[in-house]
């Protein structure tokens, strides 16, 4: 699950940039990270710290906790949606 | 900020893992971590990854957003007791 957990934090960032309708490069310049480290986290190659999770959820205007509940939201709906379709396959 | 941050990610975890009676090597061992890292992280001398945090976390029963809002309010804590101390002080 821990490599899961890094692909969901990345669409968590992802989610929320989108609905500010910022692009990479406003997330990266708000958050004082590097654009192309912000891809790989979003893409969930890269494993963020919690600084740069912290760094993350200031410029998207949500805290900390917030943004890993996020996080933890998508996996549920995830694991749920896994479930339905075993339960449609069987 | 970032840096206090690492430090109260420290305490948030110390305070966890004392209120269950742990020593650091029984949260290692919970948590699947280094026992000197535990004590690492646990100083404030190593940033954790959100994969850290996620295994510290599941160690100590509780959800990873549940552990960052712990460590957000030890600051939110310690910002207060320093706006008292200044105001005692001026």
């Amino acid at each position: 699950m821990s490599a899961t957990l890094v692909e969901h934090f990345g669409v968590a960032v992802r989610q929320l940039r989108e609905q500010r309708g910022w692009s990479q490069e406003e997330l990266a310049e708000h958050s004082q990270l590097n654009r192309s480290y912000v891809g790989e986290v979003e893409r969930g190659r890269a494993i963020a710290s919690i600084v740069t999770a912290y760094k993350l959820s200031r410029a998207l205007e949500i805290n900390l906790a917030g943004l890993l509940s996020h996080c933890e939201r998508i996996e549920q709906q995830r694991v749920a949606r896994g479930i339905e379709l075993a339960a449609i396959a069987s």
